[in-house]
């Protein structure tokens, strides 16, 4: 068996490549390897990051130059009851977190959510999408793409669908800019995040393009995706799940719970998440939202550059006669159950926690409820802030007036 | 001593609360405890989580209902030699990541920036932002507090560093609103990201203003801070540090590392980055950097939430005589090297391999020099994938030619 | 006869109210006696204003409380050969404004584009929008809704239609945000601008809406339509005609006229219109293209406010081996040939100078050639600008490498 | 005398150029001959256009190529009583439109305006930008420029002010983008809307930045100005005359003039000009102010594409104890009253209807009224829409709870 020692002694010799060791020793092996010519390098200690608890063989398809793990601090939050299109049931929320406060704050929204009869959540559209980027000749011939597309849709479901076994197409979307012409896919991809299958299916849909028309492929994501970048088309039109949740708790139960009012509450959220955000130039409606998406994504192995969208979501509060009335839509959630991080086993145990481990029944169910789970988790978060805010708020005001 | 099935027990009982098991038993048995419970009620299993190799005590100040840890595979990239105005020197980049294939594309393009001789990178802001909302009568009071600012920023200064041994307020920016007065408040954090400082300092000061002026402090972030949400204001005035990071790469360099042309990426770049992005409404004028922010945020100890700001970045390329020009401006990226995250065990054994665990000398130093060295990573990623699609771009075009 | 005298009389006793002259005198008269009265009251002088050249009780359509009117001066550029999908054939453009150089720089890209062959323009995408937000109890609501509005668009056609002689009900697009619904309704409004067909058929289609669902209007315009305001929606999905035009220009050519290159014009666009615009948080990627609507709308006329959406272009330029090529792509112009300020004398005479007074043939072909020529106007207005910018760039370049 | 006929037989020869025409004629006979050349080339009919009532040669520092006059009708709202900063007193507003109704619209706000004692109004900021975009070889040459720039504000200032007798430069805001520099000088313009006044000062100190740095000048507008393009920069950061206005309505009037609540006033202005622009992805939050900016522009000589700046409003209504409280803060209205077409007969009456015609005392004075004044106007076309749907809104809600 060969000794790591060995190993780094061939690396520094330049007989074998720093990101060649797994084909020189079993993958754990390389990777000890690796710390170990890593902390000659750098003198850093890698000792805590060499306790990994999963198949360092299996890591292979997350990671390259693998040399062990960072481990985030998981907790749960809950019990909350949902009445979601898919996710029915109560719930216990796993976040991964480096950030104190957090869960509690969930926590403490969760349980007013919970005390208030639970949640109501909905996915209202679930599409991936992929925009490759095509350069014709001039804008004559950026129409006639344009309308070959949008005659010929069956032609490029039907190459796209080829490469997938669950994917489907769902429409073409085509957008001129002078001699670029952009084509937005949109997939109903299942319980998948489907990236990777949004890709390969448009792939092949653009041969088909590239052959039938004179537009040629510049490059297959042309950013009107758009991935991992705040835009307006994916807080306007959605990718991934478009989700949305609410919830209703009376008045007498806001006065409990948050020692505040709803029109506290509604003014908070005006000032701050509509009126703050309007003048900031934002795409992001609310508070911190993005807290519990990172947090979640991270307990459940979803993509963490994927919480730029995930952001994008609306928060509305209103001062009903008996009740507050509070909502949050995530235009944006990328999810899936299934693929990429979802098969590490710290990962897999969180989405256990949701029970919502695996593919769903009918396929596609069970991505489209943890994006429900995760729309309730980020309103709690909503929830417990402005409260809190809307609590100081109101004692500053009454200390004001008591003077 | 106390064991994780008793404690259930009690819990089940209605005893002790189950984020309270921490005030009964030791940190790993309430851990222990509260995986237990879970387990029972959602039919989860939780031992991999279980096997965390932190101190859970330590841990209490990251997350509450602690039951474990996320672990997320970690892997190294470089080395590369950067000329930063605090980086110097060559680095090994630590990145934790599920997506396959990304630590494999930041390290191709190290590679060519290694064989260029290296990156240029300076940080040109650094300044960590907080921004109450005022509620006042109306529009002439409005202009009466921001005059009161004005006149008095000495004031919320000395107020603002009281609550603080590092942190400096640099400036006090109003934005008015109606009656609405927001005051974003800008400070040198020096090394720590600095929210949390930056939130403290600012209560300090707006309770002077509240005393001094007619405005009533509606929430502590108004949300033109703005955190964890993207926003222009962040993308144009910045937020933690703005941050710059290019190469020059010879012309046969490029043809031979990446089988392409310093015009053919340009084009790409132009196409995708810059038209494609303008056409989305974005606030992201890149490929993928929020990929390597998000990656090197979880290796290092930052806040995932914070790759939503992270991906405000510009990515440039032009095709110059005899070399690829590509630059990447990232305006607004919260980072630090002490305080929250950073302190966790694996998480500070990355920024060991940096060299750039702990406060810097002079104080901010290091945090500088984590975000130039993200720029760079964020670079080579742009410059990896840009150039993947060229090359691809060019081969088709080639074999159109040849038909 | 009523002299203005004795009317202005009156509106001091009391008798009539200013707005009311028109139920007390022939029209030119109630001109006459409210320039008299605000005469009066401010020390103004109107009597240039009162040597209008339109029927009076005509403009009663345009304006309340008239007075007389305001003259802005027209000028003429080109011609200019346009291939349009409906504009065919060499155009004179109109164009009013008191921005001196305008017309000479619109006139000075068009002669260049004359000399290249002209302009190819094409509208991609013809709709006019209205979208009212309703009103539900929550999400589950708000799903409801959608459906329904999904399962029953042709009945929302019919009732929308009924309304209209000429319009066409296109689609109905749903957007849900918590309790608010919004259902974007795109019309076909032919050679109309359509903003009052738009909102007369969507009123009707409300109703049902509102008949068949829980939903309850609580406006006609949810500002997702979106009239008047810059917006994401617009500039990706269109308003009125989404139109675009470029011209390729031979390399001596723009050597030529321009004093400088393809390559030094590409690069302003680059780092002006696209990363200047970039790092702006613009929606708008162009130099100066609001001046050439903003001129047009005056000379033939449109709606001056929906200068605004008009703007959202972005303009493109790449040195190609042997030419420049440049292109302007406006995603939301609207524009009308009959009803609204086209009937205006001087306005009618405006579009006559173009060949497109009232309606085409096919209905709807004078408008889509109205936006090409317009495109046109502005493309030519970019070059000069662009090319001016890069003439002086290169030259002060010049005498750089001169020293 | 020349006759037109003759000059027009001169072009046909070629002899003469159709722009060169003032050259061999007197103004007026220049303009009747090119109306009669271009009647002739098209079948157009300018007889009416030809009836303009200024000077022709006055109005070659407006436009190039002149034929004529569009007339746009012009009308009086008011009036209303001003507490502004600067516009103090009563006043008629002069609008010139071709939109029916909206004149009536804005009446009705101010009649509701009045009867509640007034508008306040102030100028919060005042600031022309010009913004230039520099290109220096690399980032570190980015930083050294702009730390040149940082020590040497005071050498700008100096070369920028001596090209204006009334202009000071405020500041300089460097921003960065790769081996792009842009700055942003601010101005203070006084009565002028000043962007002829920046770009020339600004041209003279852009010489100095190329003269003493390795900074070449690339565009002397770099888009982070910016003018005639929507962008968050100036909703932000202002642009020209940064300006709000409100109003306190009491209950009673609110119910008596507008048949609504301020409740219901309020629910419209959230869902309509708050969610509903943030779901479009806007930059203005407000129901139309881009039709009074505009009408209000059109009357008085501004600059007719500065609308679209005009239009980055937001506006915010709140139910008070007794009272409706409705404010506008519009971040960017570039106005003057010296200068460009105010000079203009027609718009130099509109100006004199405010009393504002000329410069101010002091100096700016009269802009910054200006300014306050079409605020005022917008606020009043706010108003008077949002209570109209509000009405609508609550007879229906009325209806419904009826049944």
């Amino acid at each position: 068996m060969t000794e790591p020692a060995d190993l780094v002694a061939r690396v520094r010799d330049g007989d074998i490549r720093l990101h060649e060791l797994e084909q020189h020793a079993d993958a754990d092996t390389a990777a000890a390897a690796r710390r170990l010519y890593v902390e000659e390098e750098t003198g850093a200690d890698l000792s805590v990051a060499g306790e990994y608890a999963f198949d360092a063989a299996d890591a292979a398809s997350a990671i390259e130059n693998m040399v062990g793990a960072i481990q985030v601090p998981l907790g749960v939050a809950g019990p909350v009851p949902i009445h979601g299109g898919e996710a029915e049931g109560t719930f216990y929320l796993p976040l991964a977190t480096t950030e104190g406060a957090l869960l509690a704050s969930v926590n403490r929204g969760l349980s007013a959510i919970r005390a208030a009869g639970g949640s109501t959540a909905r996915v209202i559209k679930s599409k991936m999408t992929r925009a490759p980027v095509f350069r014709v000749q001039d804008v004559a011939e950026s129409v006639e793409v344009v309308e070959w597309v949008r005659a010929n849709t069956d032609k490029l479901k039907e190459a796209a669908e080829e490469t997938t076994s669950h994917g489907e197409l769902l429409d073409v979307t085509p957008y001129v800019v002078g001699d670029n012409v952009f084509l937005r896919f949109g997939y109903d991809t299942k319980d998948a995040m489907g990236m990777n299958m949004a890709t390969i299916a448009t792939e092949a849909a653009s041969a088909i393009v590239e052959e039938e028309t004179p537009a040629s492929l510049v490059a297959l994501s042309g950013n009107l995706c758009t991935d991992k970048k705040p835009a307006a088309i994916n807080a306007i039109e959605g990718r991934g799940r478009t989700v949305v949740a609410d919830v209703r708790i009376p008045r007498e139960l806001v006065e409990e719970r948050f020692k505040t009012t709803p029109e506290a509450i509604a003014e908070v959220n005006t000032r701050k998440n509509l009126v703050g955000s309007a003048k900031a130039g934002s795409l992001g409606f609310n508070a911190h939202a993005a807290n519990t998406v990172a947090a979640m994504f991270l307990a459940t192995g979803q993509d963490a550059a994927q919480v730029v969208e995930g952001s994008n979501a609306i928060v509305t509060a209103e001062a009903r006669e008996d009740e507050l009335y509070a909502s949050i839509s995530l235009a944006s959630l990328e999810v899936g159950t299934v693929g990429g991080g979802t098969k590490l086993p710290t990962q897999a145990e969180g989405l256990s926690v949701l029970g919502l481990r695996g593919g769903g029944d009918p396929a596609g169910a069970n991505a489209d409820a943890l994006a429900e789970v995760i729309a309730t988790g980020a309103l709690a978060g909503e929830l417990s802030l402005l409260s809190a805010l809307a609590s100081r708020h109101l004692s500053s005001a009454h200390a004001e007036l008591g003077r």
